[in-house]
Parts: structure tokens; sequence; C-alpha cells
């Protein structure tokens, strides 16, 4: 008979639900039980780029959501604007992130943070030897992107 | 004269202001302009942990804010308890996660999620080789934390 002083460990949570829990980083860039996305279902307003979620959407009841998005090298995520802002951490390789006017070349552990409404791209460079891939947490409640056709010229460099 | 044809490079935005920005991340885990802070103003209910504030304290309008923490080998979090709950990614290092009656071993790239009102606390062990530092998002409306004596016993290993 088990020695009833000696607690068992308790068996792992399941990923759904809004408990405690861990999910695993794999070798890769991979989570454990997270499958890999398409970036956006519609539209082919961007390439080569893949999210994965990580926090927020498995009945978790934060009022945000962070992904891993990955982009390939020559991908780029849509040109696109939103009310929502986005907070953007490089985890992975080196990439482009451009807000309005600005681009930035970023790597692991720089913060992009890109304001409400301002047309925003992230891209991998052509000849870069791995992925750039992120983490972008946004709101959980937010509108939708509207893709929109140049950058424009904003405030700063009219 | 300078060939108006020639876009001039916009000036850096400064660090506070709800704009597009990037906060650049610098060797030994720091990021410019950013101070390392206490962890915790008050009390003595942790050890060897700093903070530095990276999104959503300078102007931006989301409703999280992002923090990056570091715990010494040998230190700790306050064992508490919160409405609000934690997103934390580990960044450097090894550390423990403890929530409720669950403890487990952390590193680079694990997401951990820590649910209402579970205690919880973060440990960096007496013989890490270097320090624990991770990413911590929370709700940017929370309730203030508090300090309880023990995990207790709950409902999975009761």
């Amino acid at each position: 008979m088990a020695d009833p002083a000696v607690r068992k460990a308790p068996p792992p949570p399941p990923i759904d639900g809004n408990h405690s829990k861990v999910i695993r980083f794999l070798e890769g860039f991979q989570w454990k039980d997270v499958i890999k996305e398409d970036y956006k279902a519609d539209s082919d307003s961007w390439k080569g780029i893949t999210r994965r979620e990580l926090a927020g959407k498995r009945g978790e009841s934060v009022k945000f959501h962070v992904r891993y998005f990955e982009i390939e090298p020559g991908g780029y995520s849509t040109l696109e604007k939103h009310e929502h802002e986005h907070v953007v951490i490089p985890m992975r390789g080196t990439g482009e992130a451009q807000a309005g006017c600005y681009i930035w070349k970023v790597s692991f552990g720089d913060v992009v943070y890109v304001s409400p409404s301002e047309p925003h791209q992230f891209r991998c460079p052509d000849d870069a030897k791995e992925p750039f891939g992120f983490l972008c947490v946004v709101n959980a409640e937010r509108d939708r992107p509207q893709a929109v056709d140049g950058l424009g010229v904003c405030h700063i460099c009219e």
C-alpha cells in the first residue's frame, strides 16, 4: 500500500481551460499541443507567415492574447491598419518592422509598439538565414484590420 | 542644397507617448532608457528580484502591461494571490514557477499561465548559473496582490 504521507504529483493540467498551466516550448520554435495556423485565412496580401496562439484563446480569462508569428525569408505580413495596438517582441532571427514612415531592423528582445491606426507591416528579408519569429500581444477585444495600399506620408516626414 | 527628392529619415520617437516606437534590447538583458526598478517597494516577502516596464506604462493605450522581471540565484517573488492572471514567458536562465500545488521547472519560451486567485511564486534556484528572467503580461486594470502564508492544499491533490 502506498505511503499516504508521500503526496503524489498532480497530473498535468489540460491545455484548455481557465486553470494554471504551462505550455512547453519545443525545439524549432514550436509549442507542445499548439498547432501552427495560417496567419490569415483570407486574402493574398501576405506571404510565408504562420501563427501560433499561446495565451488567451483556450479559456483563459485574460484581456489580451499572446501569439507567436513566424515569417520565412522573403515573407511579409499584410500592410494594414486598425484601432488596436501591437506589442511585438522578436524571439528568433532578424526582421523589419515598419510603422508609418519608420522602418526598424529588429531582433531578439526589442520591444516594438505600433500605435492605434498606424499603417504597419512586418517582413523577413529575402537573404535571411533563418525565419523571423516574434511574440505579438494584442487586446482580446479588438477591431478587424483594414488592408492599406501604401504607407503614405505621415506628420513626421511630410 | 539638399536634394528634396531624398527623404530624410525621421528622428527616433521618444520613449514616452502613444506613438509607434521601438525600445531597444541591450546586452545583459537591459533595454535602452528603461530603468531597473525594485520588484515591490514594500515588504520583505521577496528577495533578489527586479522589474523593468516594457510596454503599457509610458502612455501606450493597450489594455495590458508587459514587464520583464529578473530573479538572482536564491531569489524569489512574493508568494501571493490576486484576481488577475499572469502570462509568463521565460527569456533568460531557468527557474521554478509554482501555482497552487504545481511546481514547474521552466526555461526559454515556455508559456506559464497563472489563473485567477491561484497562489503562486517564481523562484531562481540557489545553484543557478545565471539569473532567471521572464516576460510577464497582465491586464492593465488589475487588483492588488495579497500575500499568502502557504500554498495550501488544492482540489487536485487534497
